[in-house]
């Protein structure tokens, strides 16, 4: 587990896609979160207190969240100096750079030095093991996408944060960079050796006897040809109970991939179950999740209500709307059949 | 390129399974190997000339592969004595176990010492790139499976005797241990990173402007559910022209999980065909490759002539009988369209 609470840390940038990752944390995981750290002429902030690291762990922080992106992912002057007085001043540092903390000496040294870690969230825990498809107990819901990029982790944490709210337990599990650092904990996957992809997600989502939901973050889309192996293996060590497919409205291609065409919703809905029936025959899918950031309002209203009539399944932005409309659908296709059993409340 | 010929290791084992790996080299690539290396109580052979290092040297080797399985996948005290003596001798080492060559300081001295290579066939290329699904020149054949290890190597390796003796040009394209040892070289696909698994397989087989076929080795099964992703990605980073599907027909269950079915080979050969799909849309099936090897003569004959039936493909089993058959199916869909072109002859 990476260690709460957070200080998040956004740099000098001006760039707003460029701290997606501190972001991220910060809109979902705001309880978590004392603070964040700029320098000129960064301009950006979340909202959260402004502080330097004395006055972060001050106010309680334990882990810089270095959740910006830099130019090809690696760790500049700027980074390191700030990571090594963030680690001076008392604080571990989580990061999801390709370049990884664990590779810069004046880091470890600066770790070593104050009886700190280093968390690099890419790095895959060494005692994976090969997956072997066999049906455990617990409900399980995962978000597969039409593409990459379409809002699945998202829509996983409005899923839950919408079952919470209505008395499901039920456990985002993060399987990608932000993911991770949002749950504190997690497999990213993409960094998976190939053999373990489907058993790193059987490590990820156990069995569980409370009656509760584990919600697990997708990753890439069974119709996109770089990253479909990683989606085929997430869908079988996960065996989903329940998914819920996730689509941009306006994507004109597959992302990074001119050549190739977005998938009709119904076909991926199809190709989904049919490659999740291998391990949870049972399988089913509650609901479309849109994400209309680039619509009108009305449009997207009226986009999602022409999604639902053409699917059967309830069409929201989960975001933007809320996921209630996908929670009434698990409460038909699952709490209602098993009374007592998938409520905390 | 693992430098041949080879000098084939089978150690001071007894057990003429541990041996798969050397065996494996001498049956498809005779004309690599000078020799083999045996010591007491080893009573194992290959039918090659038993030597010792210095006179494999003076035969012309050039590689000691070490074939062989040993426990837990552990380079041994023995293992570790015969290799560094090999390296003395003037030898290369290639070996496909868990334990790494790189990691035995005694190797790593003794290569040094003699200016020869270590070579681990499991150690995935460091620049591979993730893939991006571009339909690429030249012909592609994947070999798939109902299961994992139902003979997709040798049917592969047989395809290529078979259509080169017909005036073919075609290679094979290996994608495991074995399969790299005896092309000498390859890409150990379920060691790669689980991003990368498709853009692996398209620098293994980059397009090709000679008329000839890559015959692409494959991997796991889209049924097995511990390895479906590597087979997934294997499916669209080879974006297939032609596919052949591998069945053992005694196998009871799926490799390691009893409680998994083995699929109906009409519903393997339809999945396979869906994946592939995505990056070659004209994909077809040209045959089935049974592994009859339990099988009495006649039931064989017989089930291959009932397969064929029931699939509307050429089915044989290519080791005992052949790959003829499924070439005469390449020849039909194939050569006899585009005349000239896709024979060196």
């Amino acid at each position: 587990m990476i260690r709460a609470p957070y200080f998040l840390y956004l740099g000098s940038t001006a760039d707003p896609l460029s701290i997606k990752t501190s972001r991220g944390v910060a809109m979902f995981r705001p309880e978590d979160c004392v603070g964040e750290f700029s320098r000129p002429p960064g301009n950006l902030t979340l909202g959260l207190p402004r502080m330097d690291f004395a006055e972060a762990v001050a106010a309680g922080a334990k882990t810089l969240v270095l959740g910006v992106a830099s130019a090809g992912g690696a760790l500049n002057e700027e980074l390191v100096r700030d990571a090594e007085a963030a680690l001076d001043a008392g604080l571990d540092i989580a990061a999801g750079l390709h370049g990884r903390l664990r590779d810069v000496p004046r880091l470890v040294e600066a770790a070593e030095r104050n009886g700190r870690a280093l968390i690099d969230v890419r790095d895959p825990a060494s005692d994976l093991k090969v997956g072997n498809g066999r049906a455990r107990a617990g409900k399980r819901l995962l978000t597969v996408g039409t593409d990459c990029s379409v809002g699945k982790m998202v829509t996983t944490l409005c899923l839950e944060k919408a079952m919470r709210a209505r008395g499901y337990r039920a456990d985002f599990r993060a399987t990608g960079q932000t993911g991770i650092l949002i749950a504190r904990s997690g497999v990213p996957l993409d960094a998976v050796i190939a053999d373990f992809i489907s058993g790193a997600i059987e490590q990820l989502s156990p069995e569980r006897h409370d009656g509760g939901w584990d919600l697990i973050e997708g990753q890439g889309s069974l119709f996109h040809p770089s990253f479909a192996g990683v989606s085929t293996g997430l869908l079988h060590g996960a065996q989903p109970d329940a998914i819920v497919i996730c689509h941009d409205p306006v994507r004109e291609h597959m992302r990074g991939l001119p050549h190739f065409a977005v998938p009709a919703l119904e076909d991926a809905i199809a190709a989904n179950l049919q490659v999740a029936r291998l391990t949870n025959p049972a399988v089913v899918p509650v609901g479309v999740a849109l994400n209309t950031s680039a619509l009108p309002a009305d449009e997207a209203r009226d986009l999602c209500a022409r999604t639902a009539d053409a699917t059967g399944l309830p069409c929201t932005d989960p975001y933007a709307h809320g996921a209630d409309l996908i929670v009434d659908r698990i409460d038909e296709c699952f709490a209602s059949s098993l009374p007592g059993t998938s409520r905390s409340a």
